[in-house]
């Protein structure tokens, strides 16, 4: 069984839009254990919308189509689909009741215009559509199935709820697909390739590993299908287990978990509260924490000093320890998770100070060296980093990089 | 002249990630006179990556890949780009170079594994790597020219912008393309159409309009095309000119200026320095300050204060103008700008105090409500926005908006 996704508009091919409706569709179909085999965006353009339909209909069972429903003149993927078959359009009842019904609770008027938008190829099974102006299509014809929705993607994202999805499932028998994902941070993708390899080359057949690197952080995904739910389940969550054991250190947490939300989730099941101090990192440790709904439960707030002066003013650091040692150094990263755990009453905090770039590196201290001091209740620590020339990375680095090193610290108790 | 790109990866099948490298390359393509004209996706199997790339060497002239280069297991596409041009691996010494490098400025030893990814199609002209591990490849074989580059966004773009980019126009004769892009702050897409509609509705055949939004901001593009180089710049600059006096309390730059930057020059230019003090925007706001490579000039920090008890204790706000008007209102937002002025000892503070949700929202000051506060060494004013109900624009256009009304503010003077 192989499915496709064609994606209609110029504005994707120009990169006015991202394509996100793909990757939804792809999701949402893969759950049912459908793998999209290629997704094509192309032009709105009659012959180029026909030849892809057509080599697509050589190669799949199932085509996908987005884009083009809407009511202005550059639309044309209906008439192009009435094309196609060789039929010609019928006028649906029923979904000109659905564009009346929607224009009267918007307060609007129909158009002439509104009126096309309920015609529909002769050959189609009509996908109404309660929340646009746009029908869905369903076309089945010589062994392939065919679906067109409007691109808009809350409209697409009902019609796939309400009226493909059930479809599809009930059509085509597909085998059983289970996917499951570690979130690793602080391991180099080729350096986890090294200690994983005996348990890679040991996965059998029917499954597949994937590495997902992103700034600081590696999501290694298995997948596995099989026809028997039971078994493929087992034999995924057993994986899953044994790769858990062979490098725990590194796993921050699974599926779609977030560094931030699993230090908030931590915080709060230990009613503990955290304070940061920036200089490096220069906020960015503040924002990825609040940008976690509830966060104020737990986080207190950020001194950014991000000058030696703003370092004595707020976090009262002593001018001569930081002529001493310099701003980047341990004994300082630790006089500013020292300082900010005071300066907020809490029991936890973090401090950065590194030199992000591109300029005020020394030969001792390139561009990219960070400390990272991270305090809780038990203990108090500072960590040195070498975290390259890229500035925007660094930043972000060194903050995941903090809250990776606190969670690893509460973890200890 | 007709151009693909392939991008490679079961991850972008699956929806685990969204393709945003096509969208950029698409855009940036366009910039140079060349329109994409199909973007496909595929799995990293063998087979798939020969099929795609043949149908994509019939049709197109230039045929972009990107994905499947890392170091793992489970990246093909160089080995199935040698068995697709029928030619061995070569082990490419700069290219090792450059991965020796890379990781002995993050401090790290390089791996068997490392070494496979210096190597190349013999055919290839290697497109050396300066920010990552895995190369880029150059293929120029009857007559269409075959570009293989990393998935990751910045090594994909790095290479782009250095290698890619100047590459083809080199290699391809493409028409004469001038864009201009206008950079408005703080007015809606449908607002700014409204107060332009004369002038776009007046522009020649040979220009095009295009509105592209973000939070908080649209970027209103220019694009003059045509054969005579010094005709299509005039025409542009000329238009950009007329669109800029008629709205120019909207603009804050112009290309490719960033807010942060048109404030922080507009501090060294006056020689003034700058403090926030932030509550709803949580450090984001220090964030997008301290992106500038330089920014330590005139930045001093910033009070993150994300609790009323560290409002009181950092920021000396009374807890009886907290408990009289609320953390969010314009006694509290002045307080805050007015402390983080005499706390950091700088001549500029911005404060930003809202309800960005989902929860602490009240029929008085729903969730999105949020007051900034500026102050300048002429004037202190608070102002009040409405934001709606997603926290992470909140969180940004929070953020933003104060970095606007301070480069408003400096610009009264």
């Amino acid at each position: 069984m192989k499915a496709e996704i064609i994606t209609i508009g110029d504005e994707l091919l120009i990169g006015q839009v991202i394509d996100t409706n793909s990757a939804w569709m792809g999701e949402e179909l893969n759950k049912i254990g459908i793998k999209i085999n290629r997704i094509t965006s192309i032009s709105d353009d009659r012959d180029e919308i026909i030849s892809t339909l057509k080599e697509a209909s050589k190669r799949a069972h199932l085509v996908l189509i987005t884009g083009g429903l809407g009511p202005t003149n550059d639309d044309i993927t209906k008439k192009t689909l009435a094309d196609f078959f060789k039929v010609n359009m019928r006028f649906d009842e029923k979904a000109f009741e659905d564009v009346v019904h929607l224009f009267s609770i918007r307060g609007r008027e129909v158009s002439a215009i509104n009126r096309f938008q309920a015609e529909v190829p002769e050959n189609c099974t009509t996908l109404y559509n309660k929340v646009g102006t746009a029908p869905g299509m369903w076309f089945d014809e010589a062994d392939v199935v065919y679906v067109s929705l409007p691109g808009v993607p809350y409209e697409m994202k009902y019609l796939m709820e309400n009226e493909v999805i059930p479809r599809v499932k009930q059509r085509f028998k597909t085998p059983f697909i289970v996917h499951s994902t570690v979130l690793t941070f602080g391991i180099g993708e080729s350096f986890l390739a090294e200690k994983i390899a005996a348990f890679e080359n040991a996965l059998p057949d029917s499954i597949k590993l994937a590495y997902l690197p992103s700034a600081g952080s590696v999501r290694l995904r298995l997948s596995g299908s099989g026809n028997d739910e039971q078994e493929v389940n087992d034999l995924v969550r057993h994986l899953t287990n044994q790769l858990s054991e062979i490098i725990p250190e590194y796993i921050y947490g699974y599926e779609k978990d977030e560094l931030p939300k699993v230090v908030g989730n931590l915080l709060k099941l230990k009613g503990l509260s955290l304070a940061t101090a920036e200089s490096c990192s220069g906020g960015f440790m503040a924002h990825l924490i609040t940008s976690i709904p509830g966060s104020s439960a737990y986080y207190m707030g950020s001194s950014v000093t991000y000058s030696n002066e703003s370092k004595t003013q707020l976090l009262n650091i002593p001018a001569s320890l930081i002529e001493k040692y310099g701003a980047v150094s341990e004994p300082v990263v630790l006089a500013m998770v020292e300082s900010a755990k005071k300066l907020f009453k809490v029991d936890c905090a973090i401090a950065t100070t590194g030199v992000a770039g591109p300029g005020g590196g020394t030969p001792e201290k390139p561009v990219g060296t960070v400390w990272v001091g991270v305090s809780t209740p038990d203990e108090t620590k500072a960590y040195l980093l070498k975290l390259g020339d890229n500035r925007l990375r660094t930043i972000e680095v060194a903050a995941l990089s903090g809250l990776n090193l606190l969670r690893k610290a509460l973890l200890k108790k």
